[in-house]
């Protein structure tokens, strides 16, 4: 049987994910329930970091993507690091195992105790995105007495052609600083006694398939460094951020990675710098699916639904960008297909999966599974409509383990102080 | 001073909440924090309930709104039920101590588990939405050897004309039976030994400020009723669902609910029912805000961001929705007023709380008060980018009490299984 993506494929009419029985798992594990394919992940991470083999690199994990600590580990164990927007996401990053000095941290909004935390553990590179936020880097720097390694997120101002939510290259985005300010700003920083402008990033948006706006990106950032190199700020780290989209419907193959590193080597090359590379999706998302049961089969009229037991609160990039996931049933089916709208639970008429999908017919109990749900599902999920989250599994071959339990009733109320009882 | 909103005002140019100071409040129990005021919720809750008081009524609070049983607690003492729509929203309302009596539970994906729950706990009304939960009822009903109340969710096929994700009346939508379909739905009903079919339940939408769809909605499903009645079927319960919309902008005095219950009043005086309400966002939208700080100010070219430490995990309507939330400062400012983008500090382009507004002018460290986050705004929340969900706190008088906890960096792994150490 061929496969859907590495690791998943129809054994004998059945959805496997390695060798794991998607149908049985999700009888006895309950549904809706993520899961990822430990040698799915690997695949999609070696895809990626052995085209980038022939030059100094680190491939930092942007977890948000794909939060949980026991995929983090196992991405550290394959040599990554990871990028981190937050606090927590340094915490998870160190929790699973990985190395500080491979760890770098962006984002538009740092707040001084997040910046304090980086420090004190010492991170690769924190990635400043304003001269405000330098300020207070260097205040807290001070603070602890810390010389502090840090990149300019510079806006390399390339439009990457894609959904306005995900596009983050642009002058007016929040995102970074601008391309004229960088040298001014540069300089700024390498006359503070605390700080030490090792690096330089950018990101230009995420779920790109056109290669030549990277290119375009890197060539202006690394005209930049040279600039810099020619007034003694020695750039060491090349940071060129995440966003190389994946194939979404398995039947068109993903751009491969090689295509994005064939460009960015020479670049980097002739500056001499260590690249970082923060790839997100690319490693998560075709690594994971999300399981859901159809609980109630709706005609009305002309319309057909299949009203499962996932909503927007488990996987809401359909409702946020309508965003397309390609639906399988976990038992293979030959006969009639129909149109129908794949719905969730949830008490809003946007809670839709799927809309006017072509799908084999469908009846109540069947299990179907998202597809590509690796990448920003879990770790966007909510408990909207008090509905407690998905358990996440990790596939290993013939077993699998839970990676986080279900959430409880309990759960849901524990930070809650109880009212008094009258 | 005047109010902005009841129980939300400037006493010498520091806003308060009743009388606790915001600007105190969120500098001892920081950011992002959401406030609610206990006489601003029951304000709402008796302006809507006392519209009604000259017939059989109850007000069952839509617990998806705003879920913190403390919430609920307060508005189960002022006389409210609860409209859930999960068996967690079912345990919330329990947990607060609200009557079962009180309870109605809708949705169009109720798992066999959360059915038994609500039969198990012998709430008021299980409102239906499709034949084969019909069964699924009677299925529950059976094993567990219980009559059961229910209604349908019948769809009056109106057109509520709000935002197409929250306009819910539609035939085309995931919603409740067809009208057409009724009558045959509630005999099959009616000829169950376990099932007794004594509610009716329309839901046309939400945000809603044109009384008239509702008046033509319920004309509709009343004269179900009499037909229903006709034929022996006995509806004692005549359930309006909720929608009524609020002020989102404090300038525009918002629809009194008396021009709802105007309208709704003599048609359910005609058929003798109990009327069920289940407003939402009415009751709690505004006697809800946000609290969060400008974390830094950024200029760029003609551009103005405020970048605040609240982000679309924590309030996801402007970004879901592209919702409008009034934005005031804590401090009260008469200086220049300036066009900014407010901006959360996710990663992601479409994390905006407000676009090319006019506000005071901020600077880094203000705290600003997003107002009307009190309905669909911590119930939405998430853990994205693995921050910790903010704390509630509820005001009462001069006094305040911690509701909820803010979330630690611990809590957000707590359910994830710790990867082997190597
Ligand atoms: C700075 C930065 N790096 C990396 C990523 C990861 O993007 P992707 O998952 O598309 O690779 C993001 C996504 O938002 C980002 O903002
Ligand atoms: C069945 C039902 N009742 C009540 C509500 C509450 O709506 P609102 O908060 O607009 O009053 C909703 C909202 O989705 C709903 O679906």
């Amino acid at each position: 049987m061929s496969e859907i993506y590495p690791y998943l494929k129809y054994v004998e009419k059945n959805l496997h994910f390695e060798n794991v029985n998607l149908k049985d798992l999700a009888l006895k594990e309950g549904t809706p329930l993520y899961v990822y394919s430990k040698n799915a992940l690997l695949y999609w991470f070696n895809e990626f970091d052995s085209a980038f083999r022939e030059i100094n690199h680190i491939t930092c994990f942007a977890v948000k993507s794909c939060s949980n600590v026991n995929i983090l580990s196992i991405l550290r164990e394959a040599g990554a690091g990871a990028d981190t927007v937050s606090a927590g996401e340094i915490f998870r990053s160190l929790t699973a195992g990985i190395d500080p000095k491979k760890i770098v941290f962006a984002g538009v909004g740092k707040r001084e105790d997040e910046i304090e935390y980086a420090i004190e553990k010492d991170i690769l590179l924190i990635n400043v995105e304003s001269e405000s936020e330098l300020k207070t880097v260097e205040k807290v720097a001070g603070k602890l007495q810390k010389n502090v390694s840090i990149a300019f997120r510079v806006n390399p101002e390339v439009d990457a052609g894609t959904h306005p939510y995900i596009s983050t290259g642009l002058k007016t985005s929040k995102f970074g600083i601008n391309y004229e300010e960088a040298i001014d700003l540069y300089k700024l920083a390498a006359n503070s006694k605390w700080l030490n402008p090792k690096g330089i990033h950018f990101h230009i948006g995420s779920q790109i398939t056109d290669i030549s706006a990277f290119e375009e990106a890197a060539k202006k950032i690394a005209n930049l460094v040279k600039e810099l190199h020619s007034i003694g700020i020695e750039i060491e780290y090349f940071d060129a951020g995440g966003g190389l989209g994946i194939n979404y419907n398995p039947s068109i193959p993903p751009i491969p990675s090689k295509a994005l590193a064939e460009k960015l080597i020479p670049i980097v090359k002739e500056i001499g710098c260590t690249l970082i590379l923060e790839p997100g999706r690319r490693i998560s998302g075709n690594a994971g699916i999300l399981l859901t049961k159809v609980i109630y089969v709706k005609e009305r009229d002309e319309k057909l639904f299949y009203i499962v037991d996932a909503g927007m609160n488990d996987l809401s990039r359909p409702s946020l960008y309508k965003a397309y996931h390609h639906i399988v049933p976990v038992e293979e089916k030959n006969g009639i297909v129909k149109k129908a709208d794949v719905v969730g639970p949830i008490c809003e008429t946007g809670d839709i999966l799927a809309e006017g999908r072509e799908l084999p017919e469908l009846k109540e109990g069947d299990v179907i599974a998202v597809l590509s749900a690796g990448a920003y599902g879990f770790s966007m999920s909510s408990n909207y409509n008090s509905r407690p989250r998905a358990a996440e599994i990790l596939v290993d071959s013939n077993t699998y383990r839970i990676i986080r339990q279900r959430e409880t009733l309990g759960d849901l109320i524990a930070r809650e102080t109880l009212p008094p009882v009258k």
